[in-house]
């Protein structure tokens, strides 16, 4: 093992706030919603989006219901300037839309700032500078009097340029690397801001805490929220958001979290782009919420269209176990899971009430446009009711229950033989070479019958040991007088033990299917299956079946 | 909006429990780890692994360390079976590993998973059931002493074969869907298991609290297993430990703080391999705890070999974000994080306390066998700090930072224009345009030069105006001496504003690359380069170069 030094890596520091109150909360309504796809999740990818990928991006936000949308950086790069330009000019922000742009406190970057922002009827500028322990020590060499200048530097050259801009300005201020920065310092820079801002009830600021890089589990980050909360002054008219990045993989817990705890916004990106790790998934988060009973705002009732425009604006990939949208994640593969699923989503269509009790399934795949069943599949772990519900869904045979582990053995020495999960068809041929066309202990021929006040009669031919044999037998149906015509001749002592038949097609082509389940001294229990266009020559074809399986 | 009716989806209720601890608390100690890959994991596999792969799998686990590796299912199917009996028969499980198996209570299955166990010297037998309210209800229908006798059933069993056993067996019991169980019930279960299976100083019992479906934000879990805690019997010999599904994204969150409330041991996989979403990513965990300055007792000081070997036997992908090991974790975009990076790495080579202190960086990239410098990328969203790090480190260029700004507009007006990242290849064609063949304007020709007592002479030639000019000059160094020859002709007035050189190359074929910035009226700063075998060519170069770009 690696040998790192002692003290390379230290403990976070605990946060002194032992009357927390958040674990003791319940989300109960879904915040201001704010995608940063175009500014943090563009940034980090390694062909950033063309101006066609933005506009498509930008009509899918909307399409979701955003009404927050960071646009970009327009003065750090000329097609961020171009983009937010062609949103203005061809009049594509609705009017209940509040586009966000980012800016560093100097004044040529906020006067091109504002200069792209001319037209809009609602902006959120961005103002932000580093205010960690880390980055004022080793990149700014600044102390923390120098970085409130600097800040309040921004305030003012935003409220300069504020003054002739023809539409309302908001203002959002992010002491970034918050998480690396002390608590009382990030409290004291952000009071300062909102001061200078001339906070008031018509004139609220986003006060916005960056876990630019996640430093510590997610309880930690909740602390923070609720410690900020506390400290910051006129707190009614400012705007708490979170914006954490995925680096220890909780950044969803850590806003969840920092919901209980007080914070009013989430900024986020759609499937978790952004620099390294990624900023928090607002699908997750908004999903989680759907899960609960809480109206999110947003419409992810077509994940794949999402996933879709996502992946392509992106050129990323997306995980197929990312909650909720992932390729797998509807997918049973283990037999008891399908099983329950299966009693699960018949016990849900019986039942009066709405309330979704599937297990393994913690929300109905159909909202949000994806299916259980085109995904389920077979494998060597699958059990029974996977293989039973393939047949069924695929093909239309209805196996009777007590016939699911028979069958499932048989697909699964082939999924096991193959090493591979087996395709539908693969099923269905082992299927019909278990159960179709087995004759050679005993074979069906023919079999001509009449009906009598309850009693049957039959004259069954087939042919045993080599030779045809006609017989007459008569029962209490057709199954018992051919069993007793069988019987004259036939060595093998049996007992019907159940039996189910079924129509299978639609009516032109409509076939009956009988399952006929046998029991014997030696044979405790076997199946037999066949098919007809008569209902009672399937049931004979399937008792020969089953004799065939059982005693040969 | 799609509708979904009310009462669809139910908050999910809240523990009684005001006076939880684990919020005071950190994460001072590794758990038990334990691997699930290879029967959670393997199970939600498109294609199960074939023994090749198990045994490939296996192989890593052990070098990274585990103690507890859960094997597989060995009476659910052959390869299970199979593949335990080759680590058996091959001496493939060391004297300090237990191997696990999971088994339901039934008698069958029991007796084949002994018969799999033969000459196993320690295992858990690893016994479940559900428990939730919904599989009660709706999968099982049995009353909770039904479920509860299914239970002791199982750990009668276990000890029945247990006594037969030439090895040490360990229980390890499981109510499953504990998330969606109550508690009181959940504890009852555990505590008559606990009992039946003579819990003792030496029979320690491991209990195990799946959240196999994740069903609510992740200090709920904590709160559960705080109150499990409290409620089992004899708590000191029972181990509670984790299992927890990624369904609401928040499984490596629930597991940390289930950790704070009292968990002892986890298990997991690699990657999140597992049922829908996945299993809890051990990984992650582990690494969370190095970065905390925790001694994790695994060993991921090699992550490329894991990410590697796990691709390869689950046919899954690793997502480029996945934190620690995806492709683009350690990759900075933007030029703020790529100038405060250089800083930090900087500043961390310079200092003596190993205390890690890089911005933006969580974790020292060597640590886990990764790199920063080979995956910095080059966009238009990029500043000067990556530009001139790809410069020096591909080409040995030592770009003075003044001139950072410079190139890196040059590159970034490239990358716009491709509207992609640039290779470094690109980026050198776009410095050597920039800066090298530059002489349209004015163009040097030759010097020679003199030094005496402090004072410099030249002699030095060059075309201007379309004729070639020979002048003489005298300075306090060549650089002054031929700045004085120069403007006996040249009618642009400049100073000289700043001056570095270096060698580049090795000792056979080293050339001396200078830079001069200089200033002027109308220039505020220009830099040029110049490379020559001599130095002080390349310095006249430089300068030559600068004015070239300055005043043609």
């Amino acid at each position: 093992m690696k040998h790192i030094p002692n003290g390379k890596y230290k403990p976070y520091p605990k946060i002194d706030l032992p009357d927390r109150t958040w674990p003791d909360n319940t989300i109960t309504k879904a915040p201001r919603w704010c995608s940063v796809d175009l500014r943090d999740g563009n940034q980090a990818l390694i062909n950033p989006m063309d101006m066609n990928k933005k506009l498509e991006l930008f009509a899918l936000l909307l399409k979701l219901g955003f009404k927050e949308i960071e646009v970009g950086f327009p003065s750090a790069s000329k097609i961020e300037h171009d983009f937010l330009r062609k949103l203005v000019d061809d009049n594509l922000i609705p009017d209940d839309v509040t586009v966000q742009v980012l800016v560093q406190a100097r004044e040529h970057l906020i006067a091109k700032t504002f200069k792209a922002l001319r037209g809009v009827k609602k902006a959120t500028v961005h103002l932000y500078n580093s205010t960690s322990i880390a980055q004022r020590k080793i990149v700014f060499s600044k102390t923390q009097e120098e970085i409130i200048q600097l800040a309040l530097d921004g305030v003012d050259l935003v409220k300069k340029y504020e003054a002739d801009h023809d539409g309302k300005i908001f203002l959002e201020y992010s002491p970034e690397s918050f998480t690396g920065t002390e608590l009382e310092f990030a409290a004291r820079i952000s009071n300062e801001v909102t001061a200078r801002w001339g906070i008031a009830d018509d004139r609220q600021v986003i006060i916005n805490l960056p876990a630019t890089v996640e430093m510590a589990t997610p309880n930690i980050y909740a602390d923070q929220v609720e410690w900020m909360s506390r400290h910051l002054d006129n707190r009614k008219n400012v705007i708490i958001s979170t914006h954490t990045h995925n680096d220890r993989g909780t950044s969803i817990a850590a806003t969840e979290l920092a919901l209980l705890a007080g914070a009013d916004r989430v900024e986020g990106t759609l499937l978790s782009n952004g620099e390294r790790t990624g900023n928090v998934d607002i699908i997750t988060l908004a999903l989680n919420m759907t899960t609960q009973g809480i109206e999110s705002g947003l419409d992810f009732s077509d994940v794949n269209e999402v996933v879709e425009v996502v992946e392509k604006v992106t050129e990323l990939p997306t995980h197929p176990r990312h909650p909720y949208v992932g390729e797998l994640v509807y997918t049973a593969f283990s037999g008891s899971h399908q099983d329950a699923i299966n009693k699960g989503l018949a016990y849900q269509q019986a039942k009066e009430d709405p309330f979704w009790e599937v297990p393994y399934l913690p929300i109905d795949p159909a909202d949000v446009g994806r299916t259980y069943e085109s995904i389920i599949r077979i494998n060597s772990q699958s059990g029974k009711g996977g293989v039973a519900y393939i047949l069924e869904k695929n093909y239309g045979y209805q196996l009777p229950k007590a016939m699911h582990p028979e069958i499932g053995r048989a697909v699964q020495a082939l999924s096991d033989e193959k090493g591979r999960e087996l395709e539908p068809e693969e099923i269905l041929q082992v299927f019909k070479d278990t159960y179709f066309n087995i004759n050679e202990h005993i074979s069906f021929k023919d079999v001509s019958l009449t009906s009598d006040n309850g009693t049957s009669k039959c004259v069954l031919t087939y042919s045993y040991n080599g030779k045809e044999v006609t017989s007459e037998g008569e029962g209490n149906g057709p199954i018992d007088a051919c069993k007793n015509a069988l019987m004259k001749e036939y060595n093998h002592d049996f007992t019907i033990k159940s039996y189910s038949e079924h129509s299978c097609g639609d009516k032109s082509t409509a076939k009956a299917v009988a399952y006929i389940e046998i029991q014997s001294k030696e044979v405790l229990s076997c199946f037999g299956v066949g098919a007809d266009n008569d209902i009672t020559v399937a049931s004979i074809k399937a008792m020969f079946c089953a004799l065939n399986r059982a005693f040969s």
